[in-house]
């Protein structure tokens, strides 16, 4: 297969195609098996991948960090970006810049949507998005499609309940625009209160795809039809008033008992972290709940394969 | 030997045996050949390691991360895990789990005793207790063990003066244990102001193996006798009274005049930092003092050891 | 060329000969053609570098751990070297022994003039100065130097404009002295507020060569004669009177316009970051301005090419 990714940024979902999704799968799996046997190899060895946490993260920074070691790679570790060259009043232009002129590849969170975007222009180096404010976030989002592709292989059609904050929540923004294009036909029930509810562009996007799409604040009455309910943590760090935030951080919170009537070979996915109850410790252990096993694990496998795409000749 | 270490947990000294501890002085050994000649080499390459050091360290975070590079494993250098998830509001255990999935091993330090035990429950990957609270510092006993044992091959009987925070102190608490089940005949002197006596659970475990323990708060009179003196620093962090604290910080101060009966080959030792003169600097370079030579040394082949011991098939 | 930097501390420009330059330009051409073709190799393997930075740094540290990884070496990635054993009352002397023992070299920043001096005492292991205060930053120094020699290879002659605040400007120290003992004829505008002059002791290092030197405030009117304008940030962090660096850390704004009758082939350096607009936006992507360049990417070549030097046998 042409490696469409080689020297590519990735800071939005927007520009995969369905051919691009089938390549990163397939290094996916190769990742998968190399992890699996011997935990990794040399393949990026010599080349440095910079982390610029400017918003700080304890799982995506490691699942970065760890995929690009695992690779023989080495990385320049900022998670936090304080007491730094921006605070001595440095531009964000220069310091994408000099990390371009050090690093192989830019792996950008920022607290501002569209500053990985900005940092293209900057930077002489591939720049990763990896989670800008409310924005994007296409790894999870890849790595969430590859999870659920995986379970569910020869399905034609999935009903997929995306549940919770989905005004501010960038994991479910990239997520449902790259289900809408994977070419399959989905039945999306976007669920949360009135207040939280996706964002018209994100909907324009995936009605582009003629995808179904159902607006509800009742997570029950969608749980029995459902093969995928995805919750998310609403994210005080979101939140300007926190009145607000306490009245619905608790609005939605799934437990054993609720899923009584769901399908057997349903899948509870979660972006992780799991902060205010959204789900019940009862489901941790549930065979149902993969967000802490597999979907969590596929993060860096396809985060393996993102590196070895973008970065390797 | 067979390797009983692999794809073990270490969190207490209580469950190594003679013929553990036999295994990993061997190992280490062979690392000691191999820092001094080659500084280090590829056998972990493709592991992960995990620092989740929820008590900030300088010295034991930079020991462990530095073994496992010498060995050519990868990092996850997370020193304070503070803005994290957990302050997201995310279980312990969740995090255990997520950086389990991430790394082929845990090393954890944490303010509370007990929690790197709680880690094994969640972990799939081996965890390593890197200082709990007041609970026990097992890889500092093993190598503050290994010192004792390489500069005392022959002795069949040794004093051994444990002297500070005795009841604090977790680094004496795992080391008192430790030799106690060596094999060799101690007489231990347990050296501490009254209020910071050894706690009794610890006395007790010495005394299942018929050592000697000798309970005073007076230093001067038992440097003659010694073959070792380990001394402690009050660890101002455990204090909630600051006043109790500043009575007793500067209750014993080790010097070289006080040293003047000792036996000539005793052997001065410290877990390090020393931070409120409980060791002259005067005593720095002296041949008897080996907390900044081959105590801290050791550290590092000892970690090495258990790296490899623990990690590769 | 026999390697004289082997095991060799670097804390000064001072000791360095114009036969050490020459190796270490050799080895950066080496080190810049491996960097290009292959990003690096394992050359370092095994060993330890302990980047101990008691002043967060940004860039300078980011180099440095880059330059490491990039030769195959392992990194103790200490960036403000906060929540230590300082913090417990450790002593400056203590914290170097330390890791003396753990690295294969120690790369030391730190905020009072003289300690990297200090450390070399109680080290076992090469250390390398990466700013100490107003003092020096000879690794700068050297890839400036190397920068400019690069860029005229067969000039005798080169009029160098250093301009800013020359007082407490540690990069421009180390720049001078050295600068002034390459060999070839040098004048030199030192260009300055009046309060923010060279000190004394650099002016006298320079002298000894016979250099030219030439006192002024007036930026513009030395310009079209230079051959080299070295801008430099007024580091507001070196202030204690902050009303004396809001008077003047305006005072010189290089803009293109400045630059009409400047030579064609002038370079415009900076040790980076730009804070306060002493270099407009608009010279960034100006052919005569190397700092986010040249001067940068020999930064990284520099760095590797010294590790390589003081710590390959």
């Amino acid at each position: 297969m042409n490696n469409t990714l080689l020297g590519k940024d990735l800071v939005s979902v927007d520009n995969l195609t369905q051919s691009d999704l089938k390549l990163i799968f397939a290094k996916t799996i190769e990742m998968q098996e190399l992890a699996q046997t011997k935990g990794g190899d040399r393949r990026l060895a010599g080349k440095i991948m910079a982390a610029l946490f400017f918003e700080p993260s304890t799982r995506t920074f490691s699942s970065f960090i760890t995929a690009m070691q695992r690779l023989g790679g080495g990385i320049i570790p900022l998670n936090g970006m304080t007491n730094t060259s921006i605070e001595k009043g440095e531009s964000f232009e220069h310091t994408v810049r000099v990390f371009s002129v050090y690093a192989d590849c830019l792996i950008i969170r920022h607290p501002l949507k569209g500053l990985p975007l900005q940092a293209c222009q900057y930077s002489k180096v591939p720049v990763v998005n990896a989670g800008d404010g409310t924005g994007e976030h296409p790894t999870q989002a890849i790595f969430d499609t590859f999870t659920i592709f995986q379970r569910f292989p020869t399905q034609k059609e999935l009903v997929i309940s995306l549940v919770g904050d989905l005004k501010n929540g960038r994991t479910v923004h990239s997520l449902a625009k790259l289900l809408a294009k994977t070419g399959i036909l989905i039945h999306f029930n976007f669920i949360s209160p009135k207040i939280l509810e996706m964002p018209e562009d994100i909907v324009r996007s995936v009605s582009l795809y003629n995808q179904h799409i159902s607006v509800t604040d009742n997570l029950a009455k969608k749980i029995a039809e459902s093969d995928v309910i995805y919750m998310t943590r609403v994210q005080k760090e979101r939140f300007k008033n926190l009145i607000e935030y306490n009245l619905i951080k608790n609005y939605y919170q799934l437990s054993k008992k609720m899923l009584a009537k769901s399908k057997k070979d349903v899948l509870i996915m979660h972006p992780l972290p799991i902060a205010a109850g959204e789900i019940s410790a009862d489901l941790d252990n549930d065979p149902r709940s993969i967000y802490l096993t597999d979907q969590l694990q596929n993060g860096l496998y396809v985060r393996m394969a993102l590196l070895d795409l973008i970065l390797r000749k």
